[in-house]
Formats: C-alpha cells, sequence, structure tokens
C-alpha cells in the first residue's frame, strides 16, 4: 500500500479508515504537478479542504485543521506567493486577515475532486460497485451520527 | 464534528473515510493523560502505530510515516524521554539506531487498542451492527486491494 500503511499490527477500525484516505491523498496531491501546481504538496490540503467558498480567517481554517495558527499561516503564505490564494483584511474584524482562493486556487480544488472521483471510479472497480455503494453509505451513517454527537456537545 | 472536519464542501469518498477517521484519533490520544500517560500526543501516533513489535530504525519509521527522518528523530526523542522507548545500536548496523517500546510504550499500545475498540463498539450501537459489520468487510477488500497492488508496483 502506498504511503506505508500496512505495517499496522492490527486491522482496527482506526487503521481501516486511514490507510485507503492516506493513499487517496497521496494519489490527488501527487498528481497535482503533472496538472500545472507543482508548489501544491500534501501539507497544503487542509487549507484547500477547510476554506470556504467566500473565504477564511486564518484562525478558523487553523482550528478546523486541528493545527496552530503559526503554522497554517506558513502554509497560507506558500500558497498566497505562488497565486493560489489571496489575503486581505477581514471585512468583519478589521485585525484579522481573511484569505480567498484566487481562481487558480479554485482550479486546483477542481482537480483534486476529478482525481478523488476517478480513484474512487477505480475502487469500485475492484471492489465491486455494490461494496462501494454499501461503504459510502455505511460511511454516510457514521457521518450523520458524528455531526449530530458534536452540535449535541 | 470533533477535530472540525465536517466544513467539507462535499462528502467526497476521502472526507468520508478521514472525517471519523480524525475524531477517533482525538479521542483515542485525548484519553491518554487520564490512562497515566500525559505526555502522549496525537503527532506521537505515527510512532506507535509503525513501530514494530521487535523494534525499528527510525528511518523506516520515518518512511512509514511519509515524514521526514529529522522530525521523526524528534518524536522518538520526546517519548525516549519519558520512558516510552529505548533507543539503541541496530544489531545489524552499528551505525543506525534501533527504537523499541519499553514496557510503558506497550501500556500506551494496548490503552489505544483499547479505547479504539471501545469507541467502534460505541459507533456499532448508532448506526447499528449490520452496517458496522458492512462498513468493516468493505474496508477490508478495500485494504486486500491496495495492498495487492502495491506488491505489484
Amino acid at each position: 500500500m502506498k504511503s506505508g500503511s500496512y505495517p499496522d499490527r492490527h486491522r482496527t477500525l482506526g487503521a481501516l479508515l486511514r490507510a485507503p484516505w492516506r493513499v487517496l491523498e497521496g494519489r490527488v496531491y501527487g498528481a497535482m504537478a503533472e496538472r500545472g501546481f507543482p508548489e501544491v504538496r500534501p501539507a497544503h490540503g487542509v487549507v484547500f479542504r477547510h476554506i470556504e467558498a467566500d473565504g477564511s480567517r486564518v484562525s478558523d481554517l487553523a482550528d478546523r485543521a486541528g493545527m496552530a495558527k503559526q503554522s497554517m499561516a506558513y502554509l497560507v503564505s506558500h500558497l498566497e506567493e505562488h497565486g493560489y490564494l489571496r489575503v486581505g483584511p477581514d471585512p468583519l474584524d478589521g485585525r484579522a486577515k481573511r484569505v480567498i482562493l484566487t481562481e487558480r486556487g479554485e482550479a486546483v480544488l477542481k482537480a483534486a475532486h476529478d482525481l478523488s472521483r476517478s480513484i474512487e471510479a477505480e475502487w469500485a472497480l475492484a471492489i465491486g460497485a455494490g461494496p462501494m455503494e454499501t461503504l459510502k453509505r455505511d460511511l454516510g451513517r457514521l457521518w450523520d451520527y458524528l455531526e449530530a454527537e458534536d452540535h449535541q456537545s
């Protein structure tokens, strides 16, 4: 398995979830250079994954990613430098900065979704369309449960 | 959802895999302090996850985790300092270092497995025992496919 995920001693639920995700992430970000985005690396996934359509504050991105604000600011500054993001003052709080995807940044997001969908299609061929469908259905149920639980707490 | 994973714009397969894994990881490592292991943080998961029963070289741990050797050495040194690991010369290569879990480190691994199993049981109650069973079966099929594919490449 790419990303060396299989030496896990046991196939715990955590390992079963993490291993295919890491393969997927590795393939999606590994293909970015050939799609014309050579500066985008797996570490930048947390930015593209968590940024909102109308932009996000760096501190909110950091919270969502479970990272220090300084580490997020570093990733954001790299992506800004290469034209994937624009950073400006937050309209609601002049002291805060707001980050928004440029057209080039939006193109990365689209490429990531396209790549992800084609990998999913490949895996559906490998394990069968039925199992892929039940897999997504069961993961969706788990998602609903975790989201509801989070809103209660 | 804990770890702020739900602002994903779409429920892609990657998001569906990653979100529950992050909740699981957060809960397992969040409970380490009360289990008597206050120095163990989520970042150390890569060490406990990838270390082999008879010990591993730092460079192999770094490869498996997809990290720089220096970053892995930093995590290893923190865990060694707090009595979770022993670091000694590699019996097969005197210039390399080999890392092995102490009894205290093995206890962390056991606690992580116990916590993981009890979260899995809670989730099985939430989504149903049947869906949890098919979820693990389908993830197992995906694992088998990815492992076979990796050995071919």
